[in-house]
């Protein structure tokens, strides 16, 4: 019995090291190669466990702040940041419950009356997350709005001032140094005080609702520097919008109030105790994004879509039913407090942070002849969304390797803030296109050189949050803009809005996007309208929407759901297909390039991300060569001291351990038992639960799920927990704590069908067994993710710890 | 190795007849009984083995055309008809892939490019399926457009020539019998001939999504009689709609073009043949369901939405987003035929069959103070459909008991026909509610006992088809109705049209469902209008539509999908809060009564329907309980004989066997090695797929994929092929046929994990082992769909040959 159990690691974790000499390259695995070209990645020394291994142990303390930035500083030549790897650094969410005797003990008490209470719970959660959320949209609404005036107000007074007496280059420095010192403030909180709550959050909420835990995403802290970035950074006037980083925010609003209490705050309110778990929290999670979406646009179905699309495993009714409930609730409440703020109290005009107000459908239908003319603007779309993606790429590459300071990042975003003004300024003076003030509705009439009466009608474009821009585009009557300033205005915003993407600042993509496609969409109604001599292409605004809607769809690359929320934001269904076709044609298009901006993101971030299904041509692949293999197993009944060894072992960091029958150094079959978690096993570390050898009849300490739930989800460190020598020889029996019925697979499985099982019930862990119930195996979601269709066929990502 | 694999049958099957002589009965399990109460259930004697066989073998040749009508009258008094039963005539569809060697060998021969071709083939059928199912919408509009024209005309002429010289009764008699002779042909042809086409067919759609065969539920006969029949049941002035049939069209439409054949015409086009297994069939199916409400409603998203709800266990972006373009596809082709019908080719006016016309934001928007009274109207919308769903189901288990000849339907069906031409007749004689005609749009005016240049209000609501009426009721301006006709038309609709939903003929609940709710909510706008002295209440369409969206939630019981159809046939998303609200408050109040009406009627016709989750407090029971024992194993190596016993075994009719290692008869482990399905083994025998036992070291005859399709999906019955007694002495290796890697559930699962794993991956078969990997026990659909939540906790449902 003193022979601890079959310890070996699992290779998983230690192929970077054996790829590290040739780091950027990848292991291509030509169709048919099958288990050599796999097997031949494992091959590893016994020396380079412990270097991963200590490494590993940072990111099991949660110590690590920066996603992305901090890391390469630590080793910056050795691992090239590539988007051929996969990092060791992230854990998956247990989307599967571990059904032990534990939870089946307290699910059997609970009679039909208590699970209609818990029924009722999910709803009220449901109803706080869509109020919660809407009000945080209201009020980065009206900070934003009231911010942004005061700042529009005192550059126009000042280039007034000076328009009339010469030194208009003191309003470009005024107009410089004000966005680039609120910018500053945005990025100084980022940079040095949150750093996952950079961009707009929707690439790290996709991961989330994926099964991937990312570090502090879903904090209270991240959720108070994200509103305060996104205020400044759209009050700095950069080309961002603030309805991206809605999504997170609704995501993080919703595990916070789903598990009733803040770790940050060292606040438990005991309410909401059942929910205190993976499977629950995801769920809730799923309601926040979706709440987020809807109040973002006004588009509660399209939030509920977004949220299937991105998170859901497995379609559940009830679960849509109550995420549906949160995205309507979400866009009522800011309709409801946003129509009291503009003083119509009851009239609910403003169901979103942005509309793109009314379409009038008989003045703006289209006809079958338009078709054509659309799915062009849809290959446009995707062509100028695919640049977008490729210059961001090679700039984020860029900064990944060279400005991964925070310092450095701080000045980047004010550079682009400075820029961004002296851009709009240049555009400004240069511009001649003077229009009558008479009849338009802009806000902040811009003279400068033209005549009394006439205002500047490219300073609108820039003197404006980007969001009424855009429905200035869409709606503004033929002829109020200049195709030539239109074109500038693409262009020059279309790099700004690229050089933005990937500052250290809170801010979405979607607005930007949509400003760039209304743009050349309205240039381009504009040019029809010219070329056919004005006949029934009238309206540019109709084309404006399409181009946005082709330039987002080029860029962001999403679906169905883009589609519905466009027809929810226009308020009108009758735009759905030529939508549709445009987004189609603009994600074909785009695909055929390089693939979607978010997705992009989530490589270079070398997160072990799950498609929705295995690459087609991974039939060659069985569970045999996916999996790691060997397996640390642990006995029914262990000793205490072989538990902290395995745990504390660095080189392995294992977080699911299968449990064998007891007697399992006999020859005989030792069938799998059961599968136990790092966090389980620490749990019942700390709380001494364990007998002595001796006394072996005695009962141990009986421990409630509340004591798992109180840990979760910030379980601590093996280091923290003390046991003493005696305490070693203790034996602790897992036989109540672990899952006895984990799911399993036989090793001739393919890997479309060890993916399918695994995707379909986000699990975690999935042991491999032989035809004995031997374990064999263990595949885990690196294990999946690594496999991936590249030009050549099927190709293979390498591990690293980055 | 004489002996037979071990063999006995599964218990599941034989259930009811143990139960017969206590039919009606259930077996009720209280919380915690556990093991002793659901193994009770589960004695039988071996006599009533065979009769079930000698029963079940009818089910096999699908020879059961009735799937209400004709079993009843086989033994009208051994099983009276009631929801607590579960009929074992359902076999599940295999949405798991059998992964063996035949399959994995031609996945992985298929290299990148031959899967795009794949994919391009998929994109193409689905715009087939959305192509013919606008063309078939349009077929059915047209047709049902001229032929009910014609009708009013000739009722219409004659009642005026009456009117003026006496003698109405005439009229009268005209109408009934030209309404009855219409709807004879329609009931005579479904009763007749394919009597699963009647009804709206959206309950056996539901169920197929589900993962059920129901016999002939997409076969070409089904569809043309469907098309028919709802033509005529339409023209026959019966209280019934067109648009849930066209769900139905869709999906037969769907099913048939992605198998590329026809095997009622004998065509095999040889084409798409990698699509024919079950997997592929459905995921289309749900592609020609969403085009089928898409071209219903012109609610494209609504239909992908009604896909999900009732179909996707594993939601997949490939697959939503090609389902999403089929239902595009559909509403453009009908809006586009159509459009050019009405003679404005290019305006693209009718995306839908029903258009609820537009809902002008401005005039008709709702305040904050109009919310309770719309979530009253809810309430009423939904005891409203709560009393209709009662009578229905009264109604229901009346004519399951006596009128299930087929001659009695069709009289039953004519007698509707001709008392809802008499309530109509009667009701416009006796009313007096006379409108000026000048400036209203009626198509049909009856003058009546109006004076000249008036016509009858009541009239209009019966010389309309039943789609127009609603459009009416929406929009026609402020005091077009009385209110008395109002009341008089909501009592009667109602009445007949809860008579008329489960007659045997084709056509859909919708409409008449938002006919009755847009007269009450009419009814509720005027008197609301009235009471607080017409102030902002003004149009009383808004109530007309929160009315009929109340009525059909209370009927109906979707959720999400609903809300959608209904934004979209408004083709306004302003009322997307309030019809959210009325639908789910009409929801859980109808809940509290009774069930959905779909749901109700799946529940008559004993289908082994599984919800979203397992019951709440089923957690008591784990897979050893509920899974059936002992189970039918084959060995690897098996002979032919023991195969053909096996199959021909009518008592058990099995139609999936884990396949065990041959040398099983010693006491060595024997592990499951794999899983067959009957339909292969039938495939095997019929191709003679075996060698003689002395030469074992031959190779067996090689079968391909191709064999396996071109049987799919009416295998022949295992009678029909014959095996003579030289061949029964051969081997047969089911080694490269069986499925090597079913999935398995050890005994210890809780019921709701084995709910979970079944339901998320449409399995049909899932073996139960114990931890030597041996086979225990197998769960089926059955097994599952038993438990159900009850009024006092779970109950058991018995299992009935019906």
């Amino acid at each position: 019995m003193a022979n601890v159990a079959k310890k070996v690691s699992w290779s998983g974790r230690d192929r970077d090291d054996d790829e590290d000499g040739r780091a950027g390259e990848t292991t291509p695995l030509l169709n048919g190669t099958g288990p050599g070209a796999a097997g031949s990645a494992r091959q590893l020394t016994p020396s380079s466990f412990l270097r991963i291994g200590q490494l590993s142990n940072v990111d099991l303390n949660e110590d690590i702040h920066e996603l992305e930035t901090e890391l390469p500083r630590q080793h910056p030549n050795e691992i090239p940041h590539n988007e051929k790897l996969l990092s060791l650094k992230y854990e998956s969410l247990d989307y599967d419950n571990s059904e032990n005797q534990l939870f089946l003990e307290e699910e059997r008490r609970i009679n039909h009356a208590a699970f209609r209470t818990v029924e009722i719970k999910r709803w009220v959660i449901c109803a706080m997350i869509g109020i919660l959320t809407g009000l945080v949209a209201c009020f980065i609404d009206i900070v934003v709005e009231n911010l942004a005036g005061l700042k529009y107000r005192v550059v126009k007074d000042n280039i007034d001032k000076f328009t009339a007496k010469g030194g208009l280059s003191f309003s470009l420095l005024l107009w410089a140094t004000l966005n680039a010192s609120v910018v500053m403030v945005g990025s100084v909180i980022v940079a040095f005080i949150e750093p996952v709550a950079a961009g707009s959050g929707i690439p790290q909420i996709k991961c989330y609702l994926n099964g991937v835990k990312i570090p502090h995403v879903v904090r209270l802290k991240t959720l108070v520097i994200k509103v305060c970035g996104v205020i400044l950074s759209v009050v700095g006037g950069l080309a961002v919008g603030k309805e991206g980083p809605m999504i997170h925010s609704g995501s993080v609003i919703a595990a916070g109030i789903s598990q009733g209490r803040s770790t940050s705050l060292k606040r438990d309110f005991k309410i909401f105790e059942y929910f205190r778990r993976d499977t629950e929290k995801r769920d809730f999670v799923s309601a926040g994004a979706a709440a987020g979406v809807s109040a973002a646009f006004g588009a509660p179905v399209g939030g509920v879509l977004f949220s299937l699309e991105e998170g859901a495993s497995f379609w559940n009714q009830f679960l849509t039913w109550r995420i549906f409930f949160a995205s309507m609730i979400s866009t009522f409440t800011l309709n409801s407090v946003l129509s009291v703020y503009h003083g119509n109290a009851w009239d609910l005009s403003s169901p979103g942070l942005i509309n793109f107000g009314r379409f009038d459908s008989e003045k703006m239908g289209y006809t079958i002849q338009e078709i054509p003319i659309f799915i062009f603007m849809g290959v446009v779309g995707g062509i100028l969304g695919a640049l977008f993606n490729a210059l961001n790429y090679w700039l984020t590459m860029f900064r990944i390797r060279y400005i991964h300071r925070p310092c450095l990042q701080v000045v980047e975003a004010m550079l682009v803030a400075a820029v961004t003004a002296t851009v709009g300024f240049v555009m400004i003076y240069c511009s001649r296109d003077c229009q009558p003030i008479q009849g338009s509705s802009v806000a902040y009439p811009l003279q400068l050189f033209c005549a009394d009466g006439e205002y500047n009608s490219m300073a609108t474009a820039f003197f404006n949050t980007p969001e009424k821009s855009v429905v200035n585009l869409f709606h503004d009557p033929p002829g109020s803009y200049n195709p030539m300033t239109l074109g500038m205005f693409t262009l020059m915003y279309f790099f700004l809005a690229c050089w933005t993407y990937g500052l250290t600042v809170s801010a979405g993509v979607f607005i930007p996007s949509l400003l760039i496609g209304a743009a050349w969409g309205r240039l381009f109604g504009i040019s029809l309208s010219y070329l056919t001599k004005g006949s029934i292409w009238a309206d540019p605004g109709k084309y404006a929407l399409m181009g946005a809607a082709a330039q987002l769809g080029g860029i962001v690359r999403m679906t169905l759901s883009l589609t519905v929320i466009m027809m929810e934001a226009t308020g009108n269904v009758t735009y759905g297909f030529p939508i549709m076709l445009v987004l189609m044609t603009a994600k074909i298009v785009g695909d055929y390039f390089v693939e979607g901006l978010y997705d992009m993101h989530i490589q270079l971030q070398s997160v072990p991300f799950l498609h929705w299904e295995a690459p087609v041509t991974s039939h060659s692949l069985t569970a045999r060569e996916v999996m790691s293999t060997p397996v640390t197993c642990l006995r029914r009944i262990e000793r205490v001291g072989t538990v902290v060894d395995i745990l504390s072992d660095t080189s392995s960091n294992h977080n699911g351990f299968p449990v064998v029958e007891s007697n399992a150094d006999t020859t005989q079959v030792a069938g799998l038992r059961g599968l136990i978690l790092r966090s389980q096993l620490i749990v019942l570390l700390k709380h001494k639960v364990f007998v002595e050898r001796a006394n072996l009849n005695l009962v141990q300490r009986r421990l409630k799920l509340k004591d798992f739930r109180d840990a979760y989800p910030r379980f601590p460190p093996i280091q923290s927990i003390h046991v003493s020598q005696d305490e070693r020889d203790c034996m602790i029996d897992l036989s109540e704590f672990m899952n006895p019925s984990p799911y399993t697979v036989p090793q001739e499985a393919s890997l479309p069908r060890v993916f399918k099982l695994f995707r379909a019930l986000g699990l975690r862990h999935l042991v491999v067994v032989d035809n004995r119930n031997e374990v064999v195996g263990m595949v885990t979601r690196k294990d999946l993710a690594r496999y991936r269709l590249g030009k050549e066929g099927l190709e293979e990502l390498s591990l690293a710890q980055t």
